[in-house]
């Protein structure tokens, strides 16, 4: 950590700084320039807080130096590291698009969205089954029936399926019916305790951005989740908030080549939540692609007049199979096939 | 709700939309402009989603034109809610200002905050036991323990506490500890599952604003809490997150005149994690109060520079004191005490 | 423009509303809903301005339903224009990456950076002359005489030159050397006055988006230059400010497919003032052309660590070399060619 | 400056920085870290630019200790500066509230708006003559005879007068028309050629925030204005752009005891344009004015229904004057008067 100091910063507020650095085991260089005072930490700087330094006489900030995640970071683990899900490769050279509706409604529209993943060429399969919705007065998921009805209709076409858990109490839930990667969702992102859930078993976790997460804590959240032992992480950027008020959010797709130099981690991307219109998302899952997205996680319905969320969102089967021939067309541009 | 549609639209696309309202049980009232053709639903227009209709061909876009919250806009109940707290009443001409300090440390610490919390005339202590860390390696709060020493500090002075609830398996120890104001977090305003929990009880509810939540999507958090049959509950703008960088939160003062004005329920402010330094907290406090704020939510710590979690926000005893000297200035102003 | 009425709004507060819009020359269609009455303005709406009706007694709020651009709006204009800058099209099935330095330094400079432009097969080249920066001590770019230097760099591989200007009192100069494409810079977006002089020339203007600015107003202000008389308009996308610190701007992808259905003038993309690191780059300009951009505006530099301003954002000649390569591979994705 | 060095930074990288800075003549400091290796130049950083570091090979991240303004800073000025308006003092113990309407549009509603300002008490008026609009199609301002207009009714009653200057061009007009405080607007913050204009005369200058600028870009600009020799600066927070729909702009309260550390120039704020709506203005004024600001900018317009712009944000007199007597409650609470 650096620790600058105030022009006009006494002596004896120098060395305070110096003694606390040194009451936490850490020893500190002092460097006097013409106009100010800069005083480094040398040691483990995770265990100070630049708060403690902020707050003496004298000090004007002071900065951590070192990036305070490790487990996930590129810096400490170079080579990328590839999910298995179920034998499907997330992360390696295959780019996986993981499709199906918002929400699971009927055994019927389950059986038609998995035929439909399986024919596009996907090889993940989505669904809502726990829905967060804003407002209390609106369909709020199926819930565990939910689960059932994916499952069987997954299972059909040895699809491995991804769902969103809310409620750690959901979680025994999710094992039972054996989810096979479980999503956090972007209200979840800072639910610590429910990072800490899923940090202990082992089934891969999609880690949505929270809607106005930097890339700094969403990395920090996915820390919590490696800390517990589980290292099966995958990001999912879905759009950030903005004063923008065309689309839902903004697709930030500079987080992709971000998080590729920060992290060996896998990098998805949901084009659908981020526009919030299907007209946008062709166009969006190319760039995520083209970008050097690992994978997309993409709503499709079979019938998307008649769905029961987003309605307007969701693609229908033959625009995911217009969709992946353009993404076809774009892998080998990075060396990738899909 | 008004579904406009595009220029081109045609009569056979018109009459699908006017089709659609009727199914949901409405009326419709078509209105041909001069460039457009604008269709209104009338009836109860909650049953109704934009996404349903915006998804139909020939429509530009569709609106709401009724608020989607109920039990709290003031729409439906003109006058103010008084919060009971044990006694303290909140949202009445009476500001309430709950000091104390981030996090609960040691016993010690504990009653020499509660002694200088009654000794600045406050009627209200916060402090926090259960703690939402960015970081998984820094301090979590005292847990179980911290309630325990929350209570007794306390409950020597009769103050009634105010402290954060992160998880939902934690309420029960919450209603053993007769915990007096249960705070929901800005991390956890859409934690759906927390919100209609702490629905279902009737203890008093502070609900921290999303930290990039808008103004609809804070009031409906509110009805989760309140359809669940909970209507103590109390707005606590907590600052937004921005592009601004010199502060950790820009305090948005305008919601408080916005609230008033939207909703019946009390209005606080939190002007600590606003700003993000002590220095900042009395101009931020006194800018609250004089937009008309219920009360204020405020981080004091007998000695700051030995706090363990955001030292450099907490104001010190001495420095309450002045605060609440300048408010009792400004208070009279609105018509209020303090 | 639609007029909703309060709950409570009187049938004399409904008349009054009734009046005003008549008085503008329009008609109004009264629409009673079961909880509220919508007032349909019938006409060229495009003369009422909601701030005159929300200030009504009994108005809860009111609408344009119709954008308030016009020439640029591809509602009225169906087809894409091409640009033609001196022969090179802009805007059709040719994708054109303009290349060059951030500002002009040297003859020697601008002789090299012309060589690598034309080498890597683009065929625009921009340069500042005239620099907006942070700083009133930093470099401010070469002016008149880096102008004359850009003009003879170029015309000797025939490139037509791109450039900024930012004061109307330049604009003369600016037609003396010729200048092929004026650019108006994010700061300059809602520089009426400039964009007012721009108007008036032929010459083609690249107008980027202010870094707050909304589709709408960034519409709004080519409507200002479409106004005057010149249609030949090209907006560039360069990121835009968000809470994100990481990069110094998010890169707004999904511009690209919103513009393209509002407007039929050609949309680029600046990858290099997005992200803000040379490194960032390739992938942002990968992820605009696959998105549906029709160009780019890239900093290049000959020799990227000596340049004099925005050292680390540039790409070397040969890092160009290898993004064209790879944006050829994905132009045909889009039936373009590059 | 500070520049952090990659861990994997090698001898001949660190040996390039230091090489790097001693070229600009300053020194260096070499730190070895457990880590890292950071390395201090020390004399005048304002000659380093970070990019010019970053770019060079194992350097990890550079940054700027030393603020880049120095005019403009209370660091070097540590008392607060007064400016003289024709004998109005702002930024003294009296707080100054500028009223008048959002644009000048005849005789009669300047007259009455003239008389207005004087009976509510407050010694300085504000009128748009020149206006900055968002569609080219709607009213641009009277221009030079609003300007006539306004000195004339201003004049009877011995009022200075404040105006927004927009173009380079006009400044002369200004001069001729003795304005008395020359406004820069939002959009035009960054306006480097105006600031430089006005920078040259001796008028006092109101700078208001663009509405996206951050404190650090603010000062900077107004460092533009002081480094041509004038510095009669007065800062005006107006509102920022955020993700909140509800309302226009988020009014910064913060920027008001963070400029008064940064600064010695007096800040005001423009409740007006920050809300949108005059309903919200009372209470952002008197949030402003405890907040410790110098003063205000505020629309009043002796017809709000009739005006010509901005109608639902201007104050009746009558509402101007409630206020008046509310901030003079609250002024003495700060130990000042109004």
């Amino acid at each position: 950590m650096i620790i600058v100091m105030k022009r006009e910063a006494t002596e004896a507020q120098i060395e305070a700084v110096v003694r606390k650095i040194r009451e936490f085991g850490l020893d500190a260089n002092v460097s006097k320039g013409t106009e100010r005072t800069v005083i480094g930490a040398i040691g483990d700087e995770r265990k100070l807080d630049p708060e403690q330094f902020d707050i003496l006489a004298g000090v004007d900030q002071s900065l951590h130096i070192v990036k305070p995640y490790k487990i996930v970071a590129r810096e400490w683990h170079p080579q990328d590291t590839v999910v298995d899900i179920r034998g499907v490769p997330l992360g390696g050279p295959q780019i996986q698009v993981i499709a199906g509706p918002c929400s699971v409604e009927t055994d019927e529209q389950m059986a038609r969205a998995a035929q439909a993943v399986v024919d596009a060429g996907c090889r993940l399969m989505r669904g809502g089954a726990f829905k967060p919705r804003t407002s209390p007065y609106t369909f709020q998921g199926k819930g565990v029936e939910g689960l059932a009805m994916f499952r069987q209709a997954a299972d059909r076409h040895n699809l491995p399926i991804v769902t969103e858990l809310m409620d750690v109490r959901t979680l025994e839930t999710f094992l039972e019916y054996d989810v096979d990667v479980i999503q956090i969702g972007t209200r979840s992102m800072q639910n610590f305790d429910l990072l800490k859930e899923v940090g202990r078993i082992s089934k891969p976790v999609i880690l949505k951005r929270g809607m106005s997460a930097t890339i700094s804590e969403w990395l920090m959240a996915a820390e919590y989740i490696a800390a517990g032992g589980n290292h099966n992480i995958i990001f999912c950027e879905r759009g950030i908030r903005t004063f923008e008020t065309y689309y839902r959010n903004v697709l930030d797709v500079t987080a992709v080549p971000v998080l590729k130099r920060e992290t060996h981690l896998p990098v998805i991307i949901d084009p659908s939540h981020a526009g919030g219109k299907a007209w946008m998302v062709p166009a969006l899952a190319r760039a995520a692609i083209a970008a050097g997205a690992d994978g997309l996680l993409v709503e499709m319905h079979p019938s998307p007049c008649e769905a029961w969320c987003d309605a307007d969102q969701a693609l229908s089967p033959a625009e995911l199979n217009t969709l992946m021939g353009e993404l076809r067309g774009i892998a080998p541009v990075l060396g990738r096939s899909i």
